[in-house]
C-alpha cells in the first residue's frame, strides 16, 4: 500500500502522492500509543540523504518541527520550495550528505504520507478525522524507532531537531539511550510552557471555530476550513518573529500606497506579509494534523512522561549532547535549554550548551545563522571523532 | 435622541439602553475625521463621577483601553462586575471622587452607546456596519474635546490612561496642550509596533473569517460572529499577559481533570481560562467596534500624525507629564515609553518616567500594583499643588 495520496486543501489542486520512501508497518509491527490505542496498520512516509556505510555507523536522524516535514533537503513536493533545512543538509554542508546517511520522517499524524488524521482508518475505509487517536511526542518517537530498526540502523550517530523536533530529540535520548551517540535539541524545551500551550489552544479554537471544519470530518466535503487555519497559521507565525525582527523587517512600512486607506485592506506590509503566511500554509497542510500535532506538543513534558525529575531521566546518559538556544526567541527562551542543561550536569552527562546571539526570534534554527552553523559544526567534528574512536575501539575489542 | 440601545451579540441577552450620561452633537457640530468624511450627527455616551467644581478646575479625564468602556467605577451594565479601574477611581481613591470631577467616554468607534459601526447611519437608516468611517486616536480625541467644551471645562486638570488611552492621553497633550495640566500616559507608547500590528490583524482576519460576520453586516441578520471574536480576544489576551504571570498562575495545572484526555477538551486550566475570556468577552463586545478599535491603534503614529519628529511635537509644551511603563509588559514595552521620555526631555518638558517592576504583563496597569498607585497618588499629589498655585496666581492677576 502507498502513502495516503495528499489531497491539497485547495479544491482546485490536484491530488499527488507524496514523493520519497515510506514503510508500512503491518498487523505483525503495531504501535501502542501513550493514549491505550493501539494503531495498526500505520505507514511512515521519510526521505533519506546520502549513502548508508556497510557498518551502518554514518546515519543521522534529522527531526522536523510543528509544521515541517520530511523534505529537509530537497524541493518541496507541494509548495515547489527548496527543502526547509538545505542551508544545513547536503554535500558538503554541516551535515554533509557526502558522509552521513540523513534520514527525515514526517512525524506520526502528519499529513505527508506518514499516518495522520487525513489518513484512512482501516476500521469504516474512511479518512480517521478526529476518530485518529491523540498521539504524542514519545509515540512518535517510537514510530521512528521502528523505521530505524527497519533500516538495520542499530546505532544513531546523532538525531538533530529544532523547536518540536528538539521535543523528539529529548524523547530519543531519555527513551533510548544506548540507540544514538549525539543529541541536538535546538530551541526547544523538557516541557511546552502554559503560554506555548495558550498560544496553540487558539490555533486550534481559529480551526474549529471554522464551519467547514465540520468537527474534523471535511475530507469527502470538499470544503476544509482554510480561513481558520490561515488565522492559526498568522497567529503562530507572529510568535515565531522577534518584535525586533519585525520592526527591522516591516517597521510601520505600508504596502504598495503612498497613503493610509482607512479601511482593511492590508495598509501595512507587516498585514501583507502575515496574509500570506496564512493563504500559503493552508496549501500545504492539514487542518486536523495541525489540531494533532499542536496538542502532542502541549503534552510534551519529559518529567511527567517517564515520571521522574530531569536529571534521573538522564541519570548516566551515555548520550553527548549539544544543546541550543537564539537570544532572541521569547517562544522557546534560553531559560528553558537551560534548565535541561542543568539537569544534563546533575545527571552527569557529556553537555555543551551555547546560546547563540540572533534576534531573529524562534525562527532563528530554520535560517542561515554563521554562529549556529559553526557550533553545530564543532559539536558534530568532535563527536565524530569520539565516534570513531569508540567504533575503532569496539572493533579491536570485537576482534579479541 | 437617547444613545443606540445596546444589543448583546448573544441572540437570547435582552436589549437594553446604555445607563450614564450621553450627549448628541447634531449638525451645528460636525465632527470632522482623519480620512476627510464629517461624521454627524454623533453621540458621546459617558460616566462621571464626583462633583465638579464652581471654578471647574477639578476635572480629570480617564481614557479607556481597546476593549474598556466608560465604566471605570461603577458596576458594569452588561457583565455586572465591577467597574474596570475601581481600585484606581473612587470616593478616597488615588483618583478621589471626593475631590475630582472623573469624566470617562466611551471612545468614538466604541458600542457602549457612543457613536460606531453598530450606530444607526443617518443616510440609511440601518446600523452603519462598515460603511461606518475609519476613525483614528485623534478622531477619539477631537470627539472628548467637544464633549469637556459641552460640560463648559476649558482645562482638565489631568488626562489619564493606559495602552490605547495612554494614545488617547498623548494625543490629548499633543493636540490641546493648554487644555490640560497633567498628561499621565500608562503602558502606553507614541506610534503602534510592526509586532502589536500583527497581534491586531490576527485579530481582525479571525472576525472577519467568521461566515456569521457577513462583511461587517451581520447585525439584522441574527447572527453575530461570536466565535471569530472569540478567537480574536484569545489571541490578544495571551499578548496581555506575561510569560511568568501565565506559568504562576496556570502552568501546567490540569482543570478538573487527574489525567490527560487525549482528546481537544480544554486539558489544561489555561486552555479552560482562554475559552472562557473569549465566550464573555463576545457577550459585552462588538465585532466591528473590535475592527475599528484595533485600527485606530495601529494607525496610532504621533510622529506621523503631526508632521514632525516627537520632540518638535511636544517643544515647550506647558503639559507636566508622569510617564509609566511597567517591566513584564512585552506589548507595550519600556523602550516605547523611554522613547517618549527622552523626546519630551528634549522638548524641554516637565517629565517624571518610572517603570514599575511587574511580571504580570500588559495587563498590570489593570491591576492592583501598590508601586504604580504610589507613583501615581505621588504625581498627582505634586502636580495638584502645582495647580492649585497657578490658579491662585491667576485669580491674583485677574484682580490685580
Amino acid at each position: 500500500m502507498s502513502p495516503d495520496r495528499f489531497q491539497s486543501p485547495l479544491p482546485a489542486s490536484a491530488t499527488f502522492t507524496v514523493p520519497g520512501e515510506w514503510v508500512e508497518f503491518g498487523s505483525d509491527r503495531p504501535l501502542p500509543l501513550d493514549c491505550g490505542a493501539v494503531l495498526t496498520p500505520f505507514t511512515i512516509a521519510y526521505r533519506s540523504y546520502g549513502t548508508l556505510a556497510p557498518d551502518r555507523r554514518n546515519a543521522i536522524l534529522v527531526c522536523h518541527a510543528l509544521t515541517g516535514d520530511q523534505f529537509v533537503a530537497d524541493t518541496h513536493p507541494v509548495t515547489a520550495k527548496p527543502g526547509w533545512w538545505e542551508d544545513m543538509v547536503g554535500p558538503g554542508r554541516i551535515i554533509d550528505t557526502d558522509r552521513f546517511f540523513v534520514i527525515c520522517c514526517n512525524v506520526l499524524g502528519g499529513c505527508m504520507g506518514s499516518t495522520g488524521p487525513r489518513a484512512t482508518n482501516p476500521a469504516t475505509g474512511k479518512p480517521w478525522g478526529l476518530d485518529f487517536p491523540v498521539t504524542t511526542i514519545p509515540d512518535m518517537v517510537r514510530a521512528q524507532a521502528m523505521l530505524i530498526d527497519h533500516l538495520g540502523i542499530d546505532r544513531l550517530f546523532a538525531v538533530i531537531g529544532g523547536s518540536m523536533g528538539a521535543m523528539q530529540v529529548l524523547e530519543w535520548a531519555a527513551r533510548y539511550p544506548e540507540r544514538l551517540f549525539a543529541a541536538c535539541p535546538i530551541a526547544g524545551a523538557s516541557r511546552h510552557t502554559a503560554q506555548n500551550i495558550a498560544f496553540h489552544e487558539v490555533g486550534r479554537q481559529a480551526v474549529m471555530a471554522d464551519p467547514d471544519w465540520q468537527n474534523g470530518h471535511y475530507y469527502a466535503s470538499g470544503a476544509v476550513p482554510e480561513r481558520g487555519l490561515a488565522v492559526a497559521r498568522m497567529a503562530a507565525h507572529v510568535t515565531y518573529l522577534s518584535e525586533t525582527a519585525l520592526h527591522r523587517k516591516f517597521g510601520r512600512e505600508l504596502q504598495d500606497r503612498q497613503g493610509l486607506s482607512f479601511g482593511f485592506e492590508a495598509d501595512f506590509q507587516v498585514e501583507s506579509y502575515l496574509r500570506h503566511q496564512g493563504r500559503a500554509f493552508v496549501q500545504r497542510f492539514d487542518a486536523n494534523s495541525y489540531l494533532y500535532l499542536t496538542r502532542a506538543m502541549d503534552y510534551f513534558d519529559l518529567e511527567r512522561d517517564h515520571g521522574k525529575p530531569l536529571a534521573e531521566v538522564f541519570r548516566d546518559t551515555p548520550v553527548r549532547f549539544c544543546i541550543m538556544s537564539f537570544s532572541g526567541d521569547w517562544l522557546f527562551p534560553t531559560a528553558e535549554s537551560r534548565r535541561i542543561t542543568h539537569a544534563l550536569n546533575a545527571a552527569g552527562a557529556n553537555v555543551s550548551f551555547v546560546e547563540i546571539q540572533s534576534d531573529k526570534g524562534h525562527d532563528a534554527f530554520l535560517l542561515d545563522e554563521p554562529e549556529f552553523f559553526r557550533v553545530l559544526q564543532g559539536f558534530l567534528a568532535g563527536a565524530e571523532i569520539a565516534w570513531a574512536t569508540e567504533g575503532a575501539t569496539a572493533s579491536a575489542g570485537g576482534g579479541a
